[in-house]
């Protein structure tokens, strides 16, 4: 039986190399990277047995994306179709005052245009978890409502529901989404938020304890999870918090740190680790990523625990 | 004043290096690529002054485009747009038995919206040539229209016309391209085809040198070119028939023979040379290209002279 | 349920690259390659679903080689060891007269210590087929017996058991080889051998016909094949004998044709195909395989298809 | 018409890649840098027509500086020399303690005989502003005499002369400099010089406003720039003193950031913008240019504005 | 006459590019390393004439490690074994928190079979000096016994006898190491010990001076350096203690430091310089090669005088 | 004592990589070349003990040079020279019909200053033989009376003196070099001269047996080679004629194939081999090195003999 199932969008990732830039480089570095497709391979690396399942074009393009997953031993379970695109980005690094640039050429792909008639539903149902991010309700209409189908099918046959909210600006407006995703909230049982989305997207004020708070009351969520960049992140759990201060990693590979943290808080809580015991491994998880190229925490349980122990796996011979 | 003026779409090309697969290569190597612009660089290289008009996104991933045309001294005139994405398409090589694989991505390119009035057609109209291919109008019904107005405006004000059929089965159905096709034609002086579109788009049926001629009556070309792979090229020009044999190549990178043979032939037809040196010029031209990565024919006037007289550009020291 | 499983050893295939030589490279290429795993990979892109069973050590390097198989979608059921190494080969490529140039670097790999007791033999006794080859007995005593255990329980399961001779001069001497391949050969029902090996190792000889029809007889096989490089392979199956010659293909990357064309067959002969069908298959796979990189056959159902149609899937546009 | 004209010399720089060394690299990557064409490119790209003058071998190897400016927008005007050889410069980089080395291979460049008669005076004289450097009389005596005249062509058809004296200690003696230099001032417009410099080659001393102070007193500059690494430059212009901080800035890549600076300048203050302003906008492009590998600053003015405005164009999405 | 020999096992190094994973990379970088021949090519780029003496595979592989060495001037007298593989050893980079890993895969490499019969004890006996690491030993009871021999030999023929503990966990435990390395020891002459070994190994504690002291009395060794990573090494010879600090360096390349350190130091004490200029040429030499990839120090005198001078060999021009 | 000593030039090759052009490539790939050192390369490898002197820039750069001969074994011995620069040369390579282009930049290297009195002139009295080419008295006037000095020292200690015209048209005009080289040949032994230059440069017409032996008796050779592409070539040795046909070869990297026949060539006769047997050998090398990239053989005697022998180093397992 699959332990997780994760929706949504993966697309290929192109960069140039080192710290060139996209518009003078001769090469662009090629990787799978997906908010829901990261989690995935995190929780399959760290001990689950996860699938993840989308909408693809039937091409070599599309077994690329397929092919990367797969190599970490995630199960992919793809609607190949002949209509729609493959979705890329281009990603550029560089270091400060330079930073990062993204520019999303996603438009059209492929899953835009996924129903639950043509995805494997069942699975989500006999699943442990399911989980998808508010980047999936955003990419068109057709996956609001898709995405609304599946997370009341799982919360209907009491699948784990596991929701990232993952704004993403370029995709939708603020009020939209918000309208959105509360009518998605009430068949969601563990819910990650950035404070600066619960605050800038769901309207909430105040201190991060009370933001998190209310939003477990107001939707009656199981676990609540505000992530707060640097500092520590909260989660709510039957009332009481949970702070999980961030381990100390130097940032050359940012991007995927927040669904290496969902991944990780994911890997121990559908395995039925407490919150406490998941939130640690989550806030390892993170950090690691930072060390790593591309969207997708390639660790081992035996690297997340060395951090969470403190030490750094330094060479040891 | 500009000696020749393309207009069309030029994608990014992405294609993994050697002979390695896209579905498993982990770099893609990026090049511009595109029928009219790869004519404009051709014909710069060979002694015009050429500039290539187009419509792109206002990004990176555009520039990357006009960054890489411009360092062959082609002069580039774009509507830079904030709507519209930067067309591209995956490109594999293989030996034999597996061959090239092509997978478009270019749907929706800023381009396809480019409409007469934000394109400089005023450069075209002071240009001595004006060079499209079939591509352009195969592109959107925007692009149709826009083909056929600056086409038109072309003729009206005696610059002289070019076009190249460049038949893309991918793009549009045989019949739809022939109907849109010989709307154009009335406003071209020199037409490029291949012999296989001749047939199997334009319906002509016949040896070589009847359809070429056949085409040169009905529609009343100045020169009228008909390709044919490996075999030797025709053209009628006032009623004679020329036969221009292609230059002994091996072929490493065959894409962008057919546009570096119509760059060939414009650098020198527009100079002012004969139909016969033009062709000659056209078929040296072709033959280079084949050992030339990319889609670009990166030649100069001294290498396509040294094949012509039969020599081989091989070390002198 | 799976439709084949395939057991040995995968080594970690490092390749300086291009045309450079061993002894002077800077970096070398990695690559999964095993005879087995490339015959899992061929079936499983071509249409079964197949199964690689090893013992591999547990380190990122191990990994290394599971992720690359995964990623054509074959399972991996592998043992974990601390012990034993990860066997790994050299291998130079140069064009004529230097050639190829191997390595090997495998005494001691994990899988040499494989026992049956620690394999998944219910997974081969509950699949279609189980495959395997002569280099496997030649690795250790150990895998000898393994190999012999496991061919027994698929045969007394009535799996369909298939065995390429696959004799490898530096791992053991031809009599050694003999002795051991002909207590395997009974619990065998598809036998594939070079045709030099059946000579060289086996003591056959005469005509390739009365070769294949002699093995055939001796052992009872349901099918032997005999190959004989670019010449028509031959095979036997009811008495009758089928011709399928290769098809034309420049030879960029031979290394792993055979284990392709063992690959194209059991794709087609395991789903129930005649044959001569399996054969045709075989072949269109392996002249796939000579055009692309690596040991394994990143080939398509549709290509191997148009292979055999007798085209090359060259651009179509 | 050109805004802007700069000559000098424009040198191939191979560097290993990442933090090799030259003694052992097998590969060295290849980029056009020269402190006029620097300025030139930043220029161009920050919003000005610039043209960069120089003289240059016919080869490839010339064309390959010519190619690289080019992309980014800059016009080429190039005396073609079948005389001379085309300056390369080796650039390592590594981390402290080891730092940058590079060794100068530029003697006998052709540009070094180049001489006013056959440079495109009439552009000079017709364009809005000029630009050198002290590297370019520097480099042969007849480059000595031919800065000479380009100034004083320049000053007497009133376009704005810019010069930043850049010395070269590994080029001339500061004693010759300063004699050199000192001959040119007087058709200068806008000194830029470093405070290092300013001490030791044109002997100055005392606190920095004074030393800028007295170098626009003495030479009548129009604007008279004082930089000073990491702490604020000062300009004098119309006996005011303006100081322009650092942004802040990791320094992965600061070869060129000089030459950024001076671009960044120029763009302003060419197109009309106060002395302040263009300051800022100095110090904002050399900022960005210390994240870009090459010489050259590959920047927009949206980048350099957000530095300015103190925000970092990381990754919005 | 050789000043230096140095008697040990060179691995291939294989490392994935930049800061990818073992597990994920599709090349590794090949680099020769070893602790002895570390130090032999140290020495020699500093000055001494080195030779490195081992055994290895007659194989390109082999030639790979001798071919590198050779490049820095070392001359390499080895044994060319049909027996015995190259040891190798993947070594992966990553910021922290993920740090450096290494998997060694150096098991019956050649060299462990060597026998002083073999290697050219005459050789060692006319050097000034010899040097060899407790990593030797611990490879093999041959290793340990030929490393006696060895030592014994050049303390009989007044050779200069140096000997580094570089204790490795993964090859024996603490208690074995200390058994043969204190029968070793009556024939060495220096000794350097990390403070770490001599107490985790050697069992010292206390203060590093009494622990320094302790050994230099008890063995009678001529010198006796304790290294103790970012804080001073110290030194004790004819009684006296001599500490030197680190010199301060970013640390990209830490792997081969300690082996550069003793490069430095016997450069400089065998061609007859004091233990004090000695020490500080060894932490002159660690501190540039944390900047340089590799084990190996690809350092000049002059480049080592400069950074104990405390200036860093910037970009001068 | 070492057997062969070489004198001459060698260079920094810049290629750009694969078939890419030196106008548009991003980097280009760096070897040493040149004729002499190549023959010494040839022949340490093919069992000689070969010396090769020259005079560099003492830099990283002419390090660059040394180190890679160093790692073929071959001992270099330099004059460091403060003055003159590291020659290069930009080799661009491509299939038919644009073969090879060659863009030398090596004037005013530093070895065109050498002058015996600071070159190793025993070492070359003392060797068994020495060698050098036409291309070295044709770099500088002082190295044409270097070389004419260095040929008459070592016929004067009876060392053999083996000269390869190796005339090269960008260097000197063929009367100029017909005068120098015929006041060189009175001390030369062996002779090595392609048809076309002994037509071409030394003025001789007919045959090749007749214009061997025309040279053989005018200069009194004790060897004469006429090498002519890839027809036989001829020796005359003693009044007999040798002939040699070329041994098939795929021609990927075709420069350095003249060097190699001369290194097969003296890697045999100085060892003592007949005339004979040295051209067999001569013309294996050349074979191979046709595969291999750079200017070098990187070769072993093995593989010459398995060419030799007719068969290709192809895989064996």
């Amino acid at each position: 039986m699959t332990d997780l199932v994760t929706f949504g969008e993966t697309m290929l990732r192109l960069s140039p190399p080192g710290d060139e830039r996209i518009e003078t480089a001769d090469q662009y570095v090629v990787r799978a990277a997906g908010a829901e497709s990261n989690v995935a391979v995190a929780t399959q690396r760290l001990g689950l047995d996860a699938t993840w399942v989308s909408k693809l074009p039937d091409s070599p393009v599309g077994r690329r994306v397929t092919g990367e997953l797969a190599s970490h031993g995630v199960e992919t379970d793809i609607v190949w179709s002949d209509e729609g695109r493959q979705g890329t980005y281009y990603l550029e690094s560089g270091e400060s005052p330079r930073g990062n640039n993204v520019i999303y050429d996603r438009a059209d792909a492929a899953v835009t245009t996924a129903t639950p008639d043509e995805l494997p539903v069942d699975r989500i149902r006999s699943a442990s978890a399911f989980h998808t991010t508010g980047i999936t309700p955003a990419l068109s209409e057709t996956l609001a409502a898709t995405t609304q189908t599946l997370l009341e099918a799982a919360a209907d046959a009491d699948t784990l529901t596991s929701f990232d909210v993952n704004y993403r600006s370029k995709l939708w407006e603020p009020d939209v989404a918000r309208e959105t995703l509360t009518e998605l909230f009430p068949h969601v049982d563990v819910l990650i938020v950035a404070q600066r989305d619960a605050e800038n997207v769901l309207g909430r004020t105040g201190e991060a304890a009370s933001i998190a708070r209310g939003l477990a009351e107001e939707f009656d969520f199981e676990v609540t999870i505000l992530t707060r960049g640097s500092e520590p992140a909260l989660a709510v759990a039957d009332g009481t918090i949970h702070e999980q201060p961030t381990f100390e990693a130097t940032s050359a590979h940012p991007v995927g740190t927040g669904d290496s943290f969902v991944g990780g808080f994911l890997s121990q809580y559908v395995a039925g680790e407490s919150v406490e015991t998941s939130l640690e491994y989550a806030a390892g998880t993170a950090a690691l990523k930072r060390s790593i190229p591309g969207d997708i925490a390639v660790v081992t349980p035996e690297e997340v625990a060395a951090v969470i122990e403190g030490g750094t796996a330094d060479i040891s011979r």
